[in-house]
């Protein structure tokens, strides 16, 4: 058996497809036992040499040509973004062909609409490049833990911001000399925003979420904060006190609720997760049956993310030669937990404030953090710098964040303390 | 649709998975779209009360009860072993069941015959939980690797050594106290033969190297030392010198050759599998693609155990519902690999030698092993004991063993010489 491949969107990944699929074509076939080929790709861009060899494939510029094609059975959207790519995975599954995307952005944004279409057409749908390529996670929770009960989620998602945190943790240096770094070694892209502002991270982690809890997830309510605010000084503080920064992305089961976050947050030093550094990605999960488990691998580049769209092609292949039916949808809510705000969730927090030197003010400080019943687990009052500041830095046990809010908005409010107060979160994972 | 069940073997695992099974019976119902009930129950023992809910299930003591009865799709083989387990597995292939299987030993002696068994029979033959029960392992490398070379596996993939060595390097406790420790936690049993002298890691290894090269892998050459005669001192030198002592399972595919190890090695202290502790288990791989990727959860436990072969039932049922042939042979060996002896690989080495304390001696040893072509990376002469013995400490670069053992060989024939060299492993994992 013979299963034809039309690679749409020919960049980098695209290109690690057709490098993987031709030079693994035996050991696809052995494992498979089909024949998978590229018989088709589409891009704007015909010209330019990608450095993989195009024998026997048909070059097009128009993705309707794809379609009409009898002969393909899968399409592989690698286009990027929501305007286009939602119309290619549409047209594709109603024209019959199954389809497997590596787009985030794409099923954070049109999951449900998208993977209900491939319900009713009876197609599959593949998706296992879209968060953390060089990690199976989405097999992982959509298979082995099929029968377990999924409570919380922890992942660090995003490559680019972890480097840089690496970076600012290990060589000390500041958020934009990191990042300077980053982008010079391949790491960032020119406009990094979305990935050091967490919107990256936050649409990894909607559609992890959807499938760990089995649950809708309300967009609107995920907590967002990146680290393109974060002082070098916070990271430093966090190391001395035992803990690593690192951009978390975090949902929780709890009471019945879902609640999500993306955040600088403090894990232990020891921790398997601290250890996760430069551009590699881990999740970990915590469940009922199986307690903790950890996968860590490549976040993103050419081949990682190849790999994970041939293993959905390997997939869908497998399952046509074996002739099974296509009925599931990946992006079934049949729980209906909420999703509550951030401020229900309960955490362990770091603050730092800065304040003037004068007697009674830790006092204060401790007082408003008592009152909100918030106890501290550290604190940490340093000298006061030349200019008179004095930084104060506190370890909180765990609280709801709605009692830190209240808490935080009466310090803020005190006389004496001259910035806003820094918030990250801790979370003290075992493993 | 309904599947149902038969439990062969009703021990902490049975009673896991009944538990599971139907503590989750709703959730299990809507990922895969089958009802799945534990139908029957096989055991000789069916007085004692597993504290599990056992409504409408048959109890019987004769496994052929299982085998006659139609209503039965799915037999687990919980039993253990390789007498009658293999009897069960073969038995129920042939009477048209499915079968699940936790045990280790039985497809590390008689894998090959069960699954050529299982493809002419078309029936599935599924093992996941034989392998670190909370690392959806067996799944990684067939499936979200298929399209990937895996060129070399790193395991921790036996609880209790981990267990009892993360004891010797942070409390500096002898072996025997640690196993002592180990057996009153219920991390070791009460004859722990089979773990502290790598026997499982061995069988564990055999398994995943044959998924992971898709060869055959000759059981003989196996090298395997346990942790048995393992030294404290040895344990905290490697610390000393920045390095954490683990008992690693090791595959590598090199020159077209598979060398297979168990061995007491040497890791950074840095690297994430050295930071997996106690009762976890933890699988590396390295591949062309994908680079470096891990995979970590708990090794054993009725419930991750329990959770494991939930999972391999639910694919199972998934699979039945959509009508999907069983054709295909897990242990398919299409590649012809040669196994070579451990001597042929290529690896670090951390050794100790005990001398007397005489001018000329570094000097004679490091000839030694300069002639056979090994180059030192350090070395640590301590001040002589009372006793007039001086250890020696010394890492190497990589060289072929075959080498070493020349070297060793002439060094222990030095008549300064007291004891025969301690050899460790050191593997450089960059993760």
């Amino acid at each position: 058996m013979k299963v034809n491949v039309a690679v749409v969107g020919f960049g980098t990944i695209g290109a690690g497809v057709v490098q993987l699929v031709h030079a693994h074509a035996e050991l696809l076939a052995e494992r498979t036992g089909v024949e998978v080929v590229v018989s088709r790709i589409v891009d704007l861009d015909l010209e330019r040499d990608r450095g993989v060899p195009l024998d026997g494939v048909t070059l097009s510029k128009r993705f309707e040509d794809v379609l009409t094609d009898p002969a393909v059975d899968i399409v592989l959207e690698l286009v990027g973004g929501t305007g286009v790519a939602r119309e290619i995975v549409r047209r594709a599954l109603e024209a019959g062909k199954h389809v497997v995307t590596a787009n985030k952005a794409l099923l954070h944004a049109h999951g449900e609409e998208l993977f209900e279409l491939a319900r009713r057409v009876e197609r599959g749908l593949r998706f296992e490049a879209s968060v953390a390529g060089g990690i199976p996670i989405i097999r992982v929770i959509g298979e082995a833990l099929a029968s377990d009960r999924i409570d919380a989620l922890y992942g660090i998602v995003n490559g680019t911001t972890n480097f840089i945190l690496t970076r600012m943790i290990e060589e000390r240096w500041s958020f934009a000399d990191a990042l300077a770094k980053a982008q010079e070694l391949g790491f960032a892209e020119a406009d990094p925003t979305l990935d050091v502002n967490g919107s990256d991270a936050a649409h990894k982690l909607t559609i992890l979420a959807r499938l760990a809890f089995n649950a809708a997830v309300d967009r609107e309510k995920v907590f967002r904060r990146g680290i393109d605010g974060l002082a070098l000084i916070d990271v430093l503080h966090a190391k001395q006190l035992g803990y690593v920064v690192k951009l978390l992305a975090v949902a929780k089961l709890r009471d019945g609720a879902v609640t999500l976050r993306v955040a600088p947050t403090l894990v232990p030093a020891r921790c398997a997760l601290a250890n996760v550094r430069n551009e590699y990605n881990a999740v970990m999960l915590r469940s009922f049956a199986l307690g903790d488990s950890l996968f860590v691998g490549k976040g993103a580049g050419a081949l990682p993310t190849a790999t994970a769209v041939v293993s959905d092609v390997c997939d869908l292949a497998r399952a046509m030669a074996r002739k099974q039916e296509f009925s599931g949808n990946a992006f079934a809510a049949f729980n209906s937990y909420p999703t509550a705000s951030h401020l229900e969730a309960v955490s362990r927090f770091y603050l730092r404030l800065t304040t003037a030197e004068a007697p009674g003010i830790l006092a204060r400080v401790t007082k408003a953090l008592g009152d909100s019943g918030i106890s501290i687990s550290a604190i940490d009052q340093q000298e006061a710098h030349d200019d008179g500041r004095v930084p104060i830095v506190v370890l909180t046990h765990a609280a709801k964040e709605s009692a830190l809010a209240a808490a935080l908005a009466e310090i803020e409010a005190m006389p004496f303390v001259f910035e806003p107060p820094v918030v990250l979160y801790v979370e003290d994972l075992p493993m």
